[in-house]
């Protein structure tokens, strides 16, 4: 794909560029020719500048069971770029608009967007993210004429894509690309989860279960809220040192607590307990744990995604002391309301993104991104798509 | 004893009264003469004009599992009285203030006090409330000097208690006498969960599980934030007649919805799930029922007391979704801040405390007001002590 051609020149007309095109569960991706149709009515088409690779794309990359397993597929949901063209009906972005494309619908119309709590649209389904929203097909085709599948709406892996007009976020073009597409689904997860699903204070006490991107933004949105103590609880002791920089205090490696219970350790650190525990790796057994971490009157966040359908189990009593357990999707944050206040912090020097980048390939190398992530190398790894 | 007797005339002796002492789980309340000591430092004795029965007496009085069972005991700590004498370092209130006696400390200089968010004291150990706070010993005895038991830090089935200043409400003596009390346990902690707990906003919906004096209070507290529906659930039909005064617009009797689940009800009552679901029963199960009830973004609320130790089982994916499940302890009010205030919403006629008195006897019928209680008859029935 020529990146030069303005437009004017594809507006209205398919697009042929590259993809990584994943054919099935666990199946190293393949870079492809694929045809992008021009957006429909609500819709925005979107050069990708670059993506970064989140722990989700991995889960549902090795996913091999239906409803959710869906193939072919392209994957990548944390992503910048620019507005290619925009269908019929949109007046929110234009071409040439830097956006972050989301996971998560923000139509702000219905009532959930325009509640002042909680952030699922009820307007458009999330279940259905293999397609787009308003119609259920897809935008995009190999060169076969075989439907490739969208994935959480966004589909980044790719040097153009469509996603609903629901799911962009317009952003300021003064954040580096490579902080901006941060901003698309992981760090924010964290910030908003400290920050809007728990509201920690000043002076409170946090424990984050998992020190992935998801953890360490847990940690930076509670290091800017004045916290008192950030105990990050990670096997991989590493995680520590990187931790730091997000105002990390104290490190548990479960490995090393011998008889103790991670909770105990927690208890011991604290007096009495967290006042807000976050679970971010997805298991059940680690909510509870993190549940039984909290002092009385804490909160327990549960952001970690769960696949295996285990049953959280909680003693009613402990809760009925005043603990609250508190699932977050995408931190409690409305993507068009809440992104762009994070990228300004960014740009006043108050929120650290640097920190997250720890590995950047080309499109070319993406299945690397994927080693890095999985060998718990690397926190974000950058793929520059259209650099 | 003689009410008449001024406070110069019995402070700093012990005072002989009559109580209603239970000697043994379940047994009938006796009406005895006992002897009260004068309050020590930090303490103050209060004459009980009024008290209601709140289900906690009835599960603590046939209760007969330790270390939680403890006889002989005074129950009963729903009340309003007057301040006989106070001991050493009271200076927040003086002989002769009206105040409502709490079960729920309120020390007001410990961090948990301070802090802006939740209630519980942690100043003061809350589980060992058969005594006093301070130094663990009774101010009970009775004519044969053997120890009576506290109960929930209050007992007030007595003409005279002692209690800790940390457990003291002072109260306009404007609002009368038998609706003053209800504000010391049952109606705070419905309209506290409905509006601190949940923080329910106009035109969400409600359901409420039970429609007890904590029920009603959380609909009273529902009606007045102006929410779209309240939803009442109860297998006693007669509580939907006493709910409409609350503010109830629908009504599910469990018995009678035959295949249908009372989520699946609910469900179909709203839409998609009700925002703001109260359990105010103390079943694990019922918590679980009432969290399936709830819609994306929405919360449980755990009031109820469940003394079987079942654990709750809920799903992780659900709750990922943005649901919560919160618990409540006195309705996540800080008594000494927010009972004053409730207070002043029933003398200016917007909290609505009369139609929960459905019944009254004198002291030496208290027994007829288990009677009442267990039979579900009453929702709050007072019991006049010195009237």
């Amino acid at each position: 794909m020529d990146n030069s051609s303005s437009p004017s020149e594809t507006a209205g007309k398919p697009i042929i560029c590259k993809a990584a095109v994943c054919r099935g569960p666990g199946d190293p991706l393949v870079i492809e020719e694929i045809e992008v149709a021009p957006p429909r009515a609500w819709e925005v088409r979107i050069k990708i500048l670059c993506t970064a690779l989140c722990h989700s794309d991995v889960t549902f990359w090795k996913l091999n069971k239906a409803p959710l397993s869906v193939f072919p597929r392209i994957f990548g949901h944390e992503a910048v770029g620019v507005v290619e063209s925009v269908g019929e009906n949109v007046e929110e972005v234009k071409s040439g608009d830097t956006v972050l494309p989301v996971f998560l619908p923000n139509c702000g119309e219905c009532r959930d967007c325009k509640r002042k709590k909680g952030n699922a649209c009820s307007e458009i389904d999330t279940v259905m993210h293999h397609v787009m929203p308003r119609d259920g097909s897809s935008r995009f085709k190999d060169r076969n004429g075989e439907v490739i599948h969208h994935f959480l709406f966004v589909s980044s892996f790719s040097e153009y894509t469509v996603v609903d007009v629901s799911v962009v976020v317009k952003i300021s073009p003064q954040i580096p690309v490579d902080k901006a597409c941060l901003l698309s689904c992981g760090v924010t997860t964290g910030v908003g989860s400290a920050w809007k699903v728990a509201d920690v204070e000043e002076g409170s006490t946090v424990a984050i279960f998992g020190l992935g991107a998801v953890g360490l933004a847990v940690a930076e949105g509670a290091r800017l809220r004045g916290v008192s103590k950030i105990i990050g609880v990670d096997v991989n002791p590493s995680k520590f040192e990187k931790g730091k920089i997000y105002g990390l205090t104290d490190f548990i490696n479960p490995e090393n607590c011998g008889e103790k219970r991670v909770s105990q350790v927690i208890k011991e650190l604290t007096g009495d307990g967290a006042d807000y525990c976050f679970e971010c790796v997805g298991m059940a057994s680690l909510v509870e744990e993190a549940f039984e971490s909290t002092r009385v009157g804490g909160s327990t966040i549960v952001i970690g995604v769960d696949l295996h359908g285990t049953p959280l189990k909680l003693s009613c009593f402990d809760l009925l002391m005043g603990r609250s357990v508190k699932g977050s999707f995408f931190g409690g944050v409305k993507p068009k309301l809440d992104i762009p206040l994070l990228a300004q912090k960014y740009i006043d020097k108050e929120l650290n993104l640097d920190g997250f980048v720890t590995h950047e390939v080309s499109f070319q190398d993406i299945n690397k991104a994927f080693d890095y992530l999985m060998q718990g190398k690397s926190i974000r790894c950058i793929i520059w798509i259209n650099p």
